[in-house]
């Protein structure tokens, strides 16, 4: 536990009014957006420089005080939420300036804590394009995009944060700087460290700076909602798609008791009979687009579209997707606990794995609604139930059990984009081998030889 | 030293005919493509399956000798050379097979030593691509490519190989299995590992096999030759095509000196008075070709080019991308020793990069012929010297000393695709930092106990 006197050692360093110990403080900051126990830290600290940001992290390391860093606490795996009842929670939220934007060399350099849409909408301004849009980018911060790995709706064409990380500067555990990467395109000086940073949820390093690369924006874009009256039917229309060669920017997937309970809640007209709607924009050149689009109308109905509508106005596009970014909020409404998956396939697999979600669902009789990036095999099974409820929750946790067997038997993997933290690392071994999980607990622990950094998320240490 | 005895079991393992031991072959093996002096390892193995390779690697680690992973040896920083005289080069053109090419999903899965000019044309037999085009890619394996993260010609828009390494199967230094990603877009299960292993130049694992990414082939192309009589307009021009928002797939740069020297040797009728030229090529939709190609011309046109030459059918665009091809090879022929560098700087920086070069050559008294991947800020002054003549030799290495300063000044990098190995290792810590060495080498320490992998490459161990 933290000492008064260390307490003011950091009212010192980073101000008394950045310094969190009371009772509700520490209450706020002992959970995350996952299903899993809280756990009280002992204090919070929140620097605004990035030096001060290494010298408390040397002043935890110092006092072997365990350290969770926090951005917006969005994370749906556990990865932000105390290992321990001494552990201080380290806030980026302080650290949230936007560097630079070179729109010569198509790159931009952020603090961690810069909000991601925040961030894409200066990025915007400049006329230029920051993709990676994950669901909760309207408070999700910079760093905790990178020490996730965060997708989003447009991973199909654009990718990941991981594609835009050109370079990263950090603190390792005992505070020292590490930088790695660069402005340039092209840089293979020393270890691809960057890469080892993403996605390793807070274990690895603590992220001062981030070097981000940025695109020219698409010129025109055109979007489509396809109805069908056969959930299968959807399935291999996305298939369909991608074997066309067409990369839609986004390819999104709600299924009927998405769409019921959405449109229950936001009104925004969806056709609350079909089994299935796909959301499809494509995006590029004028032309381009225009071929794209053909070519998806075909593929739509080759498989049994039953309507394919085009939003009359950028207004009528907006409702629509705004109704599949609710999915998962007006799903975790309708029943007191909401367990969002991300087990994630091969594209040709989603066909497979929509059948075998259906059929766990009725094997274990719990509620699920399903939704998500269908067009990267990225699926959202939320299910539905109430913790408190022993029994039922034991089905829900047999269900997801078989649900991730499904997902490696058809070759994809546990997790798409939502990270492992403490919620999914039973599985991890199961996915790779016993060799991944020795090799990445050496990895850890030559690098956080006191075991202080979120030390019980991924593979523990 | 391997004993006979160590011989008798590795010719048992993997074949007589797959272990070598006379003077001659060993000879073969002590040297790389870089400017370094060989060293003649104790013995070569050549496995042919991946249990071989496994096994192999956990009989040298049992026995404590070093091991040099070696596809097809055309490292330019000494990466392949073996470090000491008890050194096994463990050889990977053995495991040189296409497991799999899919057309639905866009991924292949292959072993290190497929030779990655075949395996793009296997996959351009698919109707899809696969970009990375590093300069040896004609002999370069793939697991060469990923341990150096090769570049080459596409970089500006198409990434280098990191961009399309979905996933890895590596044994590490005791011979353990380990495998991270998927053949899922997004994989966020466990550490990025190979994200890790890209680049890590056979310090941190010997790869057994990877997932690449495929993208569909672009549907049209336009190529372009611009002719300059002053170099700065030349490379203004580069830095203008970028700030306009188009991103050719290929912008590449020769200097007079080049150009004199490739023209001799090849008779491919480039402009010989020009101070310099570059190739350029755009791609995609042929709509966007036709708009990328004019708005790339005005740029050229307002950046004084005196001619621009549009190649009047594919045998003549072959023959201008041919002579860029050759400008390595024919530069090396003109003295004894030729010096290939690859620093490397924001693409705006061009301009000032290539003054500061020719004004650092001119200081030193050396011969530099430029030529290079300018789109992407990666230029290749190709130092043509002669090792034997010290006094020259030095103001060779003076001018690189000074030419590396220069482009870490313009916030650019010692490397971009060539790597670090032996070569530039002594550069390291002034790019990054103190933490920067020592956490990597805290890394590898810990992920190779035994200092066997490639121990002298990078950051030591």
């Amino acid at each position: 536990m933290a000492s008064q006197a260390l307490i003011k050692d950091f009212e010192d360093l980073i101000g008394k009014e950045n310094v969190f110990t009371s009772d509700a403080d520490l209450q706020s900051y002992s959970f995350d957006s996952a299903v899993l126990e809280p756990v009280i830290p002992a204090l919070v600290l929140r620097p605004t420089t990035t030096e001060q940001l290494g010298l408390c992290v040397k002043k935890l390391y110092d006092n072997g005080i365990p350290m969770t860093v926090r951005g917006a606490g969005t994370n749906l795996s556990g990865g932000t939420i105390p290992d321990h009842s001494d552990t201080a929670v380290v806030l980026t939220t302080g650290l949230n300036r936007i560097l630079e934007i070179n729109s010569n060399d198509l790159y931009a350099v952020v603090e961690p804590g810069v909000i991601t849409a925040d961030f894409a909408a200066a990025v915007a301004k400049k006329n230029l394009f920051y993709p990676p849009d994950p669901g909760s980018q309207a408070v999700s911060t910079i760093g905790g995009n990178i020490a996730e790995n965060a997708g989003g709706l447009r991973g199909l064409k654009y990718g990941v944060t991981k594609d835009y990380l050109m370079g990263v500067e950090f603190f390792d555990a005992t505070g020292e700087t590490v930088k790695t990467g660069s402005r340039t395109v092209k840089c293979v000086t020393g270890y691809n460290l960057a890469g080892m940073l993403i996605q390793s949820e807070g274990t690895l390093g603590i992220i001062s700076q981030a070097i981000l690369k940025l695109v020219p924006p698409p010129k025109a874009s055109k979007a489509l909602m396809a109805v069908f009256d056969d959930m299968q039917n959807a399935a291999e229309a996305v298939a369909g798609i991608i074997a066309a060669h067409v990369l839609p920017c986004t390819l999104e997937f709600l299924d009927n008791n998405t769409i019921v309970r959405v449109d229950d809640f936001t009104k925004a007209g969806l056709p609350r009979d079909a089994a299935a709607i796909l959301l499809i924009e494509v995006d590029g050149h004028p032309a381009q687009v225009a071929d794209d689009a053909e070519a998806v109308e075909r593929v739509l109905k080759e498989n049994k579209a039953v309507a394919v509508h085009v939003p009359k106005d950028a207004a009528e596009k907006f409702k629509l997707w705004e109704a599949r970014r609710m999915a998962l909020p007006v799903l975790a409404r309708c029943r007191p606990t909401t367990v969002l998956e991300d087990a994630t396939v091969p594209r040709s697999q989603i066909p497979a794995m929509m059948k075998a979600v259906n059929e766990i669902a009725a094997k274990y009789k719990v509620e699920v609604g399903t939704f998500g990036h269908a067009g990267d095999g990225n699926l959202h099974p939320t299910f539905l139930c109430d913790k408190r409820d022993a029994e039922e929750f034991k089905r829900v946790e047999a269900a997801i059990d078989e649900m991730f067997d499904t997902a490696i038997k058809l070759q994809g993997t546990l997790s798409g984009e939502h990270g492992i933290g403490t919620a999914k690392s039973k599985w991890m071994e199961k996915e790779t081998s016993r060799g991944t999980i020795l090799f990445s607990q050496r990895l850890r622990r030559a690098l956080d030889p006191k075991g202080l950094l979120n030390s019980t998320k991924l593979v523990g240490i």
